[in-house]
């Protein structure tokens, strides 16, 4: 039953067919749901406002007249609404039903409220792993497709053929139950980042009529990968160790240069907003004394900016 | 005489073996004359300092006594020095000698600088193409080293062998003399946007002791290339046009997702200021009106900061 999918990547099939139950049928959790069924998993379902279920049900899912319902029918059921507080509103009316159970809560939060949800889970006797997801509902149920887990890893391992059916190229980040969604955290981050600086670069060469679409060409193909991604890597020791040689290029160079993208920017008009925000910690740095340490060196004055 | 790189790159080897002069011998000029002497081209070179020609000569450069003996002993002079102000220092004394002959210069500067040089060139008789080099000097004379040039076609067509050995993968960018250092510019502020972005990533996992490598892997191995740049690449349609639908998500919901991240941020005691700024971007979009418009209208703001 193998679904070609649109993207010429093969939906996939795993040989597990575990009854699963899905709670919160939203967008992402509907399609959760849809993977579990194309896979063949006896899927139970429900959520708040019933009517989410129809379209479901009609393609072979179960469902159930409650949230309590929903979990005694399966060994796990995975959560997926919009974030820490919906759940317990969801799951706190079913806790008699959660004992001998695994609850696997793909909402968002902060690893905060994913650790606290162990123990929560624990009081009423079930098993608790934490995940997050970063691509959009059309990419689940695909091989290549990363979601994020964190928390027990026996309860990973035990579960594992079930959750390749969400994702093939699932990825457990850890005993720590908040790092997953502090993982989501850091790459969103790195995300905004990154998209930002692209807008700027593209209103930059945008105001020599250049289109974006060649940047995008350049930054994609090129640039981003073969020298950006690279560095990034390259310094990954230095951030773990906090020794930062300035010999490839030192701060005091480095602003140098990311002033001259200030610079440029204004002279074209442009806001400077952000950019104008590095360099100011970059000269903070400088002026903290990290002046001959190499660009990571930034990352002391991120961790702990009393300095 | 193709040498094995390091990398496992092959040393390339064009047919081209046209007489070359290079001006200004630091690292970078050093590095362009030693692709030219492997590559089998006569090579005349002349720096400020004489004695950095010595290893040069050694390997069998010409030495020029002047920069104007140096300008007269090739049809086209590789220029690479410190700024353009080094560059006219360096070629004014020889202004005698240029008529006829191509500059082609690869020292860095600003998109008026590269257009102003072009009148320069022309009021001496010489043709001059602009470029910028964005890799480290060990890069220069591989194949799939891209090297970025802008300014009359008819000139970057003629010489295109030569520069070819430079760098295998070059770029012509277009007849606007600017746009290659523009272009430099351009992907340095991406640059260090992204790096940034992975400096707060990285303090921010590292709060909860995860090693930057793991993060570096996940970045640099899906979360870029497989979301990040195609996000990028996806909206220079809206870019371009102006027109950013926000039915995938508008500018409000993305606030939601900045602020989660700069407060997260802030609960582990880290600096927001390079996040604070975008978030602060954001809220003065919204503020604007575009509220229910797609992230990637942000570079109206960017681009007009009055509003
Ligand atoms: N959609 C995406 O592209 C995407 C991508 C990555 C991650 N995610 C994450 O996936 C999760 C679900 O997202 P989504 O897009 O499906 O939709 P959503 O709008 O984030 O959440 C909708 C779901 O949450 C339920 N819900 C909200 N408050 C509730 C409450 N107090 N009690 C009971 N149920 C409540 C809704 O029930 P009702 O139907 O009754 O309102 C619905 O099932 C979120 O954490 C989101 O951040 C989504
Ligand atoms: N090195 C890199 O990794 C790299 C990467 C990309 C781009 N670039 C660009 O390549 C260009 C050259 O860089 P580089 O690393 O070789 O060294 P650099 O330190 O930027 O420039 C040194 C060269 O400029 C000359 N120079 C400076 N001021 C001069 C003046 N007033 N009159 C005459 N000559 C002058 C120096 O001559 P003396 O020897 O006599 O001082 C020397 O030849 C720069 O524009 C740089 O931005 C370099």
């Amino acid at each position: 039953m193998a679904d070609p999918s649109v993207a010429g990547v093969t939906q996939q099939r795993t040989p597990d067919t575990s009854p699963v139950t899905v709670v919160g049928l939203g967008p992402m959790g509907a399609a959760l749901a849809e993977a579990l069924l194309a896979n063949g998993n006896p899927t139970t379902v429900w959520n708040r406002t019933a009517g989410k279920a129809d379209r479901l049900v009609a393609r072979g899912a179960r469902r159930a007249a409650s949230a309590a319902e929903a979990v005694a029918a399966s060994p796990v059921t995975i959560v997926c609404v919009a974030d820490y507080p919906a759940m317990h509103a969801v799951l706190e009316p079913a806790s008699g039903a959660l004992a001998g159970r695994t609850v696997v809560n793909l909402s968002s939060g902060t690893p905060e409220q994913a650790r606290d949800a162990v123990a929560w889970a624990e009081q009423r006797g079930a098993r608790y792993l934490d995940g997050v997801i970063m691509v959009p509902p059309e990419a689940i149920g695909r091989p290549d497709t990363v979601l994020f887990y964190s928390g027990q890893s026996a309860c990973y391992d035990a579960h594992r053929a079930t959750l390749d059916v969400l994702g093939g190229a699932a990825q457990y980040l850890g005993d720590d139950p908040g790092l997953a969604v502090l993982y989501n955290t850091a790459l969103l981050g790195l995300m905004y980042a990154t998209i930002n600086g692209f807008l700027h670069a593209a209103a930059l060469v945008g105001s020599a009529g250049v289109a974006s679409a060649a940047l995008a060409r350049i930054a994609g193909d090129w640039f981003v990968p073969s020298v950006v991604l690279p560095l990034c890597a390259g310094v990954t020791g230095q951030i773990d160790s906090g020794d930062f040689p300035g010999d490839a290029g030192d701060l005091r160079a480095h602003l140098t240069v990311i002033d001259h993208i200030v610079r440029t920017s204004r002279d074209q008009g442009m806001a400077t907003d952000v950019p104008g925000a590095l360099r100011d910690l970059v000269e903070r740095a400088i002026a903290e004394g990290y002046g001959d340490k190499g660009y990571a060196s930034l990352v002391e004055l991120i961790r702990t900016p009393a300095g």
